[in-house]
């Protein structure tokens, strides 16, 4: 006789049946699918009701606790100060995460972030740094703790052993076409954000083409459920949805996105890039409920955050030196006549950066470092005929064509009224 | 890379956005699965999107089709004359089975009738015949041919080549809580039952506690489902919606519905069972558009039916005139009081056999041939203190107390004001 206080079968029909899930069962159901008690297809059966019947707000914490408790957490109060984090639903350039740190921690802040790999076509922070030499992305608890006291910042791989059931149940959903599900998105957001221990959580839930969510509709109802859950675990969250119709800053790709960080840090850089970074490092400081040490905005001309920037990467390895890997060819697409960038789309743009060795198609594939694409014209710049509209790199010829293809439609030259309509950077703050 | 015309994530995601599987889709997916290159996960995913986002007629005739596909199919056109088939979704002393076979091949008609064993409260036909000593449910298909060509009917085991990918997927329903959708019963029953090469069949839909549709409506929406999927498939199927609230006949077990058959067979039995049985068969000769080549309730007093029975049962290794099996132990439960038989429910009748031990909880388990009940008195009989109204048999003395314990609040005994509502035996007939 099995001793298991639920039936799999049952549980699944509550949800089936668009009834509310207890706690008890939902800490059973997960737990025993971890244990092996629930088999895969039973997992799949049941994300699938979720998806179509979601879940309501005290299910989805439940469910998301359950996948904390999967696991260990981790615990940042040793500091002795106020911690924050950012994470972003994903985007085409979306490179804010590398300064944002550095400004955060230059002004008081202290940042632990767990980051992903990219899959698909918007980029990965730690892809990211991977391009540069000797960086690492895999810390002991220790060690992430040592880095994020000497430097104030710390962007690492998530230790196994936080959050396993979202491992196991991202994988699995990624075969039975139940990623896009609003209340499991969120679970596998905000456990792993939870179980990193940080005090103060900022969402940047990304909106239009080249994001996940394409309209402002679908972001605001995952903006809101990530926060009431972030808030019903007791972590100050907030989010703000930002615009991805247009890809950010100037360039997509691992070293490329690494280089214009770093141009920010400098005190140069996209203006977007620059604009953003510094909304998001003061919905981090509301958040946790700190006063800044300074603007942050100074940090990035007084050399502060350049200074975070580079005792966190050498802390981790990285040989903040160096000349960053760069891709074997080029191929420049110029203006065929003079007019105005009217369409840049960040779909096409990111699709594009993908397909020249940017991305991953699968888990198991490597990327190309240098890889990438620039856009030499913002949407709306005038543009002369001959001139370089975008500079495309890749290891490997071969990868132009596709790129291309995909490129050649995602963006046009076209009089100044032709321009489209671009969502504002910031489309709305959600507390 | 791949050779598949299809992607297993992309036809999921298809049915969970509620758009419409085209045939090609359908056919690769469920030929995939028996494959084995749809994944187990991804065809639960499937089962719970189509349970809850349903299926349109043409996309489900597809489904079923693919199910039968996946096998071999069987054709009796050898035989030269009509062939007809009635299956009953299941009920509570449901042995229409027996008696119908003798009736409607004593009339004329070739009934080639590939039977189940019963999982539940309700019994499987091939658990009734087989506590007939000697009886063997196994046949080839060219037996099947010779019992049938013979003695006009025959009632055997499906085929495992017959809708193999049915037989998977209902496994994989029943631990997904994916059991419980009406595209995918109609599927699984009508696949089997189109693949058995039937040119007529006729769907007795049970409706009430006792039945798998609770409601009319229900069992109004399978009865039309199965039937336009019939129709499609070219075999001329027609629906009874019948009343299963109260059990049908007088026992409920293996060798107790088998000897109740036989009442009926030599001109006596229960009215229900005599009724229901020659409406049943009128539909069958009806839906293949044949005449009956003498009044069917003559079959029944002129020995004819009776005789089929006896050549039937013995070409398949019955020993016809052998003792039936009787089990071991039996409980007879007596009025308390004079009245009426107020309330007599079907669902607890047929649990309290179950738990005798005529049906079995798991699959691999072996059912007690002698095991069941019978009710002395129908729902409305007036009844008097310290008569019998049940008589409970088992192998197991220790089943009375779990059997009881249902059968308890199954019945009462009140005024004649207080005799439940029954629904009328035949509800309504589907074409």
């Amino acid at each position: 006789m099995s001793t298991e206080p639920f039936s799999a079968v049952e549980v699944i029909a509550i949800k089936r049946d668009k009834q509310v899930l207890t706690e008890p069962a939902i800490n059973w159901f997960v737990d025993a699918y971890v244990r092996g008690v629930v088999a895969e297809e039973q997992m799949s059966a049941m994300a699938m009701a979720i998806l179509l019947n979601g879940m309501s707000a005290p299910e989805l914490s439940a469910w998301t606790q359950a996948y904390i408790d999967s696991g260990t957490t981790m615990d940042w109060s040793a500091l002795g100060g106020p911690t924050a984090d950012k994470h972003s639903t994903g985007g085409v350039g979306d490179k804010i995460t590398l300064p944002l740190v550095c400004v955060a921690a230059a002004c008081g802040l202290s940042v632990p972030q767990l980051s992903g790999r990219g899959l698909g076509h918007t980029g990965g922070t730690l892809d990211k740094l991977e391009s540069i030499p000797g960086w690492r992305a895999s810390l002991t608890e220790s060690q992430m703790f040592e880095v994020l006291q000497t430097t104030g910042a710390v962007i690492c791989a998530a230790n196994e052993t936080l959050a396993p059931a979202d491992r196991r149940i991202y994988a699995l959903r990624d075969v039975t076409a139940t990623v896009e599900s609003i209340p499991l998105i969120c679970a596998s957001i905000m456990s792993k954000k939870i179980a990193e221990g940080t005090g103060a959580l900022v969402l940047d839930v990304k909106v239009g083409s080249g994001a996940f969510m394409k309209t402002v509709e679908q972001a605001r109802e995952l903006a809101q459920t990530m926060v009431a859950t972030g808030k019903n675990a007791g972590v100050a969250t907030r989010a703000l949805l930002t615009a991805m119709d247009v890809p950010l800053g100037r360039s997509a790709g691992n070293a490329l996105e690494v280089a214009e960080s770093v141009e920010v840090l400098a005190g140069g850089g996209p203006s977007d890039v620059i604009e953003l970074t510094l909304q998001l490092v003061q919905e981090m400081f509301e958040a946790a409920g700190v006063t800044p040490s300074k603007n942050p905005a100074d940090s990035l001309t007084d050399g502060s955050a350049m200074d975070v920037w580079r005792k966190m990467i050498s802390a981790q390895g990285g040989a903040v030196d160096a000349q960053l890997p760069s891709a074997k060819y080029n191929h420049i697409v110029t203006a065929t006549r003079d007019g105005h960038l009217s369409k840049l789309d960040a779909l096409a743009v990111g699709v594009a950066s993908w397909r020249l060795g940017a991305g991953r198609a699968r888990k198991e594939d490597a990327v190309q470092h240098g890889a990438g694409i620039q856009w030499h014209a913002d949407l709306g710049d005038a543009v002369t005929a001959g001139t370089a509209l975008f500079t495309l790199h890749t290891d490997d010829e071969s990868r132009f064509a596709g790129a291309l293809e995909v490129l050649e439609n995602g963006y046009s030259i076209g009089s100044k009224d032709e321009i489209v309509d671009r969502l504002p950077l910031i489309i709305e703050k959600i507390k």
